[in-house]
């Protein structure tokens, strides 16, 4: 006799767990460039597409077949046994499409990380691998009845068992792919690349605080006598370790950078979240709050230290929020566990069980998934050619033109990134905004022997614009105006679809540079173009030279050649 | 007395099933033209708007009223008795807003399919009819007792009921308008008109599939006794059978246009979704994995069918995915029921209920709605003019200047199609990207009977700029640079309202063209500009023609009148 | 014994509720321009993140706690006991949880109608002092037994305890803030400042919409006995009331304003969820189909009224929405009640105690937040200033360099409006449209006397823009050509921060004006431009001179100095 109310909660679980495919989707997009968002997107579709006939055909079995301690065992299509270890009351297909949904949130995890350079089939076949059995081992280890749970290993809704796994994986895939072109400068620092679409990752963010409470809330799968009260409970310190994390991520950076940082402090949302997850259902309200306090912290350090230190470019923070804090979270349970914690007298047993869980996890996880991407990498190659990482994506995996198509981008610079606008009316000191205008040249007036100004334009490739800036800079001409134009010709070659339908493409992106010069001869700077922009491919580009008669800078009221002297 | 359980249920279900609004709103408004979505955005939630009243008054009635096997009966405001067809413990209004949002759900699927070139209140209209009338009276025959009904046809949550009857009338609205315009060359061959928000579209097909589980899930309308373990089983197929799908379309394009589509895979979510809908009860997962394997599948085939072969042109697949699936999901119940199924020893008998209820309802749809087209159209009007519909539905039919405000748009050809970027970096071949770069002309230095180079640049409004380049073609010009202004001047005429208040407009869009021209004479180039962009209106644009010193083309390093000898 | 219905209602509710969250943060963002969305975002997860340990710690107790009929008691962590209180078979917790939700709801009303100006460090403590106890104490008043409870003051789920608590605030801080800069004109006209993201705002109100079930079905916190048949008629008027004010509110503008309004009929379809939730218990479907009538009409008058009349700058109509409409809902539901309402023979009773509530209720409200916002503003402040503002508040408040990285913005003109497109092809009469193309001038060919064409361009910030086309305006250029250009040189001083990590800003956005000239003297144009745009500070601009052989007006076929003598 299956009990109603217990079936209502796993089921309403389920779909709210299932929601966090949405929120994970709109946070990865959110948080990385325009020119991947098509491959993120379908990415995150086949993470839970991949996973549902995966964990129904071996995954479950694995993880809560009546195997041994290690491994459960195989049972295809989820028709043997499971009464000892289904919630009272709750049909098997409920539990399984409950599990499911669980399984797929750590493989989604691991998108975010090895966003923007990861090839497309080798994400699928990871995304397999995680479903098919490294979540489900050490998912049956903690969930299923393994050696864990048979310790006293508490990881009530997965702060270990679904983000750490998720998290680790994320650190070892973003390891092996390398940081993206352009996350790291020649001298080894770190440069920032800009979320393309914050309000969709706050979306994202919303989205899975509102699921979390299908995931942390409906993990008691049952809401008959105690579970009543601890679903209660659960809901209180669910919210209030992310709320409180907010905060002091808010405080923290305010005091860190200068100004509330926006996407860290999303950042500490899901970083609160995921560590209340492993003891929502142990730890009080003030427990929890205290719990936030600490995760709102770390999740700064954490990303800034694989960030700068470490030197893994994980574009969404997902190391650190699912794998630090997943950690973390587990771990603190051994202290703020209001039975059995260390704060609460409960001895350093229960504490010494969580670490132990959480290292023998994170170990087993790092190995095998280490081994899964080397696989990968040595036969199907793990990452895109920097020709498909420049161009995006969307274009280079998936023929997608753009998921923009009505907008016009931003000139992007030789990293791929966006030159992101600055708000040059801040700027409250006279000296304090220094900043460049075309280089220009003096009209000679009197004084024949003045060079004469000359503008030259250089329409070439967008993807060239850096090259092209740094040579010109070399030969002293510092002020350029860069403007985004398309060019108009005929396409031959490589055909794109969208929909099953041809691309028609006789406007192509070009960015038109601009500059006045007098110093240095027009000779020079055609040749330093030429030679910056050749390739002996068509498409390389054209220079117009043409007279101008003078030049006036603003500020100083130079003309001529004097107003072009110095870089501003 | 009324169930605690069944009565959660079923609200639980019917909260679902309205957020699918929004799933279907940004759908609908991703996949097509930033110009249309605040008129898209409308039409969604005139939809539910218009269907909450109205099937109040009139549809509810018809559908659940104990009338005849045709038809039920008028009552207005429901307060007739309906405890004969209510289910166990749920009281008549909770049944009451879980079918309204049913019968929205019908109502919204059309406007995908009709979106662009609607006229607003046409398409109102006929939301008014589908919930007044069209889909009570199918809806009668299958959930309230109907002919249908009687003969056992069996369409659990409404492939058919809910999903067909809007892909029919989907078709038949589609047909009737014709295609956008730009959809189909003068020679008849198909073109791609891309989504302008991707992100948006995959968050609307992840709220869809979401609110699924309430709209398949909870329409077991009881969680007590057998229902219980069937809403679980339903969880499983209503989730296998779209994840399957998305495997089987991603794999399928990949093999057919070269790389997996990002936009079709989300399709194939939506076909999975639809086509499962009528038998999730009767199927297992197997089943329900092999019938997703054929919906991935059949929704490519059937979009490319619909676009190519029969040319209505459905800016959102809608036809496909609601009524190709919807169809096909129906009636492979009749082969895969595990009960009654032919697949499993069912013999025929269910099978061919199956084919009748399908055929019957699709025939009736067809033709009424065909009906209520043909009166609109000979009445108010199907479509707006080809003006309107250039400028797009949301300045023409909403006063509404843009749903993008703050961003620049991409110049748009004479179809009204933004010209999209190209990943031109991604050619690795060296000849195999072949591009335009602006003719230009070489100068004299030694040889005075050169001719001279001149440039010549056109400001005009963009909507102009399609009809410009073609000519410009025409007379040997193949190269042009074409980069968005505006252009500022004092607009009369034509106010335009933003909540309320008029707007302000000064800064007006405008297309530069920019070319350089040696060997076509200056005068051919502007005489050919003049005639093309003479209308004698206001706003016909100026051309300005200036000299140039030289021309270098990077790639061969020719000068001057040579560097304009050839099309790159 | 707890009772697992009841409690699963009221954290479904929770979950629901909290979810209005997202509503809300799309939904102003979405109504707002993007320069600003990053600090929208901000506010809105903050007013979520300070209200959850807030009103835990104090605010909870102020509100429930069992004090007189005008106060609660402090209660830090809810440690008290409310079995008087408490929902039958609902643990405190859930109650908690519940009503945490509901708190940060009227919070979150605040920031929308104090967007785009607000300085963000008193945007935190306002939304402190709102949980602390502004809203918990009139709470009391209402929820928590107190006076207004005592007399038969009926709120069923908050238009006045939540939203017109709300709303006052939005009212009292727009006010004391002041309008936006560019809202009103020198001539105190108004003027649109159109939100730059109407998909996510209409995302928005969908979500709202969907959580609303949860904000009014399960305020019914129980789903035992009578409450099971009162839920279901509270979904029926909680759609039935908005669905009827979008169709009103669509109507009404599109005879108003001579096209139906996007964005006012979104706004309707909050006024009539805002407006129903009072009585959605006591009213009949008929009922709320008539108050969603009414509502559809006031929130455009309302909108208007404060706009054109009061001159309160509310960017997204919370005044309206959530005060007008909140307050007149209440009082409504003493017409329409079924049991009491005036319209149903209840007499006068009931009414007048509801107008009571609302008026105590809001002349409470006002006073302490005047106060509080007062306090505010003459210790901290609370307007960011002009520069501040005009840069965007990303920028300002949170270092934050865009919202949209990726995306090209529209040129913004001195108000920092961005300067919306028009849909010039939709005028059908031949005069309608008059527009201004650049002023250019006659090349002289025969006559030597006529002065020559000079092209003038001017590099320079963004912000210049409308001061400088105001200054060549009054010098009689009435034509100029604007294109978005980026500046490439060296950034110095301010460093910005991305997730920790230093931006590299190379270019710079900068605008380009060009112009023709004849008549005017280019002396006296240069003059013009270096007056206006001189500040002294680096980053003034340059201005370039050439020469151009020809102007052709396509219009007219004028040429040279006569191609300029007109302003179209």
């Amino acid at each position: 006799m299956y009990s109603s109310v217990n079936t209502i909660w796993v089921l309403l679980g389920a779909a709210l767990v299932f929601f966090m495919q949405a929120g994970f989707a709109m946070c990865e997009t959110g948080f990385t460039r325009a020119k991947n968002s098509g491959n993120i997107l379908m990415k995150n579709l086949m993470d839970f597409s991949i996973g549902t006939p995966v964990f129904w055909l071996v995954g479950f079995g694995l993880m809560f077949g009546a195997g041994n301690s290690i491994i459960g065992k195989l049972d295809p299509m989820v028709r043997g046994d499971y009464s000892s270890i289904l919630p009272d009351g709750v049909p098997l297909f409920a539990f399984l499409i409950f599990q499911t949904v669980f399984c797929a949130t750590a493989a989604t995890i691991v998108s975010g990380s090895m966003a923007e350079r990861t090839k497309f089939s080798a994400y699928c076949l990871y995304s397999l691998c995680i479903s098919l059995f490294i979540y489900p081992i050490s998912g049956h280890w903690i969930w299923g009845g393994g050696w864990l749970a048979e310790m006293g290993f508490h990881d009530f809704a997965g702060s270990t068992c679904v983000h750490m796994v998720g998290g680790v994986c994320a650190l070892v895939g973003a390891s092996i792919l390398g940081p993206r072109i352009g996350k790291y400068g020649k001298d080894g620092k770190v440069r920032a690349i800009p979320g393309h679409n914050l309000p969709l990752a706050a979306l994202g963010v919303f989205i899975l605080w509102f699921a979390w409470f299908g995931f942390n809330g409906c993990s008691t799968v049952s809401m008959e006598g105690d579970a009543i009260a601890s679903a209660a409970s659960v809901f209180v310190t669910t919210n209030m370790c992310p709320a409180v994390a907010c905060i002091t991520c808010m405080i923290f950076t305010w005091i860190r950078y200068g100004k509330p940082d926006v996407s860290m402090t999303y950042n500490a949302a899901l970083a609160g979240l995921v560590g209340i997850t492993a003891g929502c259902d142990l730890v009080s309200p003030l427990g929890a709050a205290i719990m936030g306090l600490i995760f709102g912290i770390v999740v700064v350090l954490s990303v800034e230290f694989f960030d700068k230190v470490v030197k893994v470019d994980d574009p969404v923070g997902a190391v650190s929020v699912h794998g630090v804090c997943g950690a973390l979270g587990t771990i603190m349970t051994g202290l703020f566990a209001l039975d059995g914690g260390l704060f609460y007298g409960g001895g350093a047993h229960f504490l010494l069980v969580q670490v132990i869980g959480v290292v023998s996890v994170a170990v087993y996880v790092a190995i095998v998934v280490f081994i899964v991407f080397t696989v990968i990498n040595k036969t199907v190659g793990l990452r895109v050619s920097e020709e498909e990482e420049l161009a995006g994506m969307d274009a280079s995996e998936h023929n997608l033109s753009a998921s923009y198509a009505d907008f016009l981008p931003m000139p992007v610079n030789k990293n791929g990134v966006a030159q992101v606008m600055a708000a040059d009316e801040v700027s409250k000191a006279a000296v304090s905004v220094s900043e460049a205008i075309p280089v220009t040249k003096r009209v000679s007036e009197t004084d024949a022997a003045v060079p004469k100004l000359t503008k030259v334009v250089v329409i070439t490739k967008p993807s060239r614009l850096d090259k092209l800036k740094n040579a010109l800079e070399e030969i002293g001409i510092a002020g350029i105006t860069v403007t985004n134009v398309l060019g108009c010709g005929v396409e031959k070659g490589r055909t794109e679809f969208y929909r099953g339908v041809e691309m028609d493409m006789t406007l192509r992106p070009k960015i038109k540079l601009e500059m006045v010069v007098s110093r240095v001869p027009v000779e020079t700077v055609v040749e330093t173009c030429r030679k910056t922009l050749y390739t002996g491919h068509i498409g390389d580009g054209k220079i117009f030279v043409s007279d101008i008669e003078d030049v006036i800078k603003v500020r100083t009221g130079a003309t001529g050649y004097d107003a072009l002297q110095d870089e501003d």
